[in-house]
């Protein structure tokens, strides 16, 4: 916000920490945060932390010659498949943790050369540890959100998502609050922990080694650790209209139909 | 960014712009949006505007004692329907933009009794003229985003996506460059244009008056008027897996399976 600005309105500050080494199997993020932020952090502060150096430091590294076998040993359902013009096959399928992603978030950029790297075990735990110690080292209440990168549907690209939280609300619940025309706002939830995920990516990049961002001027987000996790950001299956993809659904769809003449 | 950060790294400042009044049909929104703004705009800052403004000033009013034929109407091809235990039927159309969501982007909040309100006429037109009448009136290069709120595939809640764009690039395409370890991104495609839209929802709120609000810190992403708009972030539906609901898809299998067994 401009210093100039007459009256105080609604602002973020966002910045990358800079000075993050390598992170390697066993660090302690906690400390590595720590001294980064130095004593930049204040009660509020919202830190959005990128999985890869969770994963680094839960040693969640495998070696593989062959991704496709990671994604398969991380898949609980597939969802939909693809096969491109170059004969590569995209899985979208869901998680041991929820998430729907392509690759199960089986990572191989930015790791070792011949091995991959795995998403956190859990990472709503990561976060609340990490929120739990910097609060604990540093004296400021903060909150801790793990983020993924996440392609969508309907949409090309990717933007970065929660996959884990800690100290922090995942959803700003306006479900019983009222518009300026006093109508409830009857289905409105905003995911503000996937909004801090992708407004974090905007300063922290993919190809620099700046795995950390501060989000500071939402302090109102910010709450005990026991605050439902980013787990709860997960559409329940019964309720996801797109739980299978188009031609999954088909092609079971036909062998349904076809079995039923044939009875 | 704290005054006090040692050395520079990358950062963001976002802010919601006071003083935008209630809009109506006919509203010169460039006018609006510089008076609110006054000399605080510099070259590359980024505003992103929410489209319910945008329609408003186009009088996109449609007095309508029925929400769902509106929805039919603004509707080019159905998704997915499923009816809640309540007995209301949710619709996820694509519009006539190219945009998946519920309701078809028909917005009953925040208008006038008895009216509903529809998206822009062409939201990339719309962004392009806001940002050619800023630029012109101010003298600064600045993009425009036009924003609204979407749902997800697979996860709870709303984010805001970009649904315009006007001299802002909606993709960082970081094809062809490498990673850390020198390896190259292949199919990194971030969508910052979604993630602008979704940073700024953060300062804006739903139930206040606050419909624009600015970036500063990516002045990188601006660019000519003639840049891609939002419209180039809309998959191609011979690519999209979740073209058709599950359910939908499913139905549509089982019944080509019974025919192909009557024949």
């Amino acid at each position: 916000m401009p210093a100039s600005s007459p009256i105080p309105v609604p602002a973020l500050s966002i910045w990358a920490l800079p000075g993050i080494p390598e992170v390697t199997t066993g660090d302690d993020l906690v400390a590595l945060i720590a001294d980064a932020a130095g004593p930049a952090l204040a009660d509020g502060d919202i830190l959005v932390v990128t999985s890869k150096i969770v994963s680094k430091a839960e040693g969640r590294f495998v070696v593989a010659d062959d991704r496709e076998d990671a994604i398969t040993a991380e898949t609980v359902r597939l969802v939909a498949a693809r096969t491109g013009p170059s004969g590569h096959t995209t899985r979208i399928v869901q998680n041991r943790l929820g998430i729907v992603s392509a690759a199960a978030g089986v990572d191989a950029s930015n790791t070792p050369d011949g091995t991959i790297l795995l998403l956190p075990v859990d990472p709503d735990a990561s976060a609340r540890a990490i929120a739990a110690g910097l609060r604990a080292r540093l004296g400021v209440e903060v909150g801790v959100i793990v983020s993924d990168t996440l392609g969508r549907a309907w949409r090309d690209g990717q933007t970065d998502h929660a996959i884990g939280a800690g100290g922090v609300r995942v959803f700003e619940d306006l479900r019983g609050t009222t518009d300026a025309e006093g109508r409830p706002l009857t289905v409105t939830l905003p995911c503000v922990a996937d909004e801090l995920a992708a407004a974090t990516d905007l300063v922290k990049g993919k190809a620099a080694r700046l795995p950390v961002a501060v989000v500071r001027g939402r302090a109102d987000l910010v709450g005990p650790l026991d605050l439902p996790g980013a787990r709860s950001i997960v559409r329940a299956l019964e309720t996801d209209m797109f739980r299978q993809g188009a031609d999954e659904a088909y092609a079971d769809g036909f062998a349904a139909g076809a079995a039923s003449r044939a009875v």
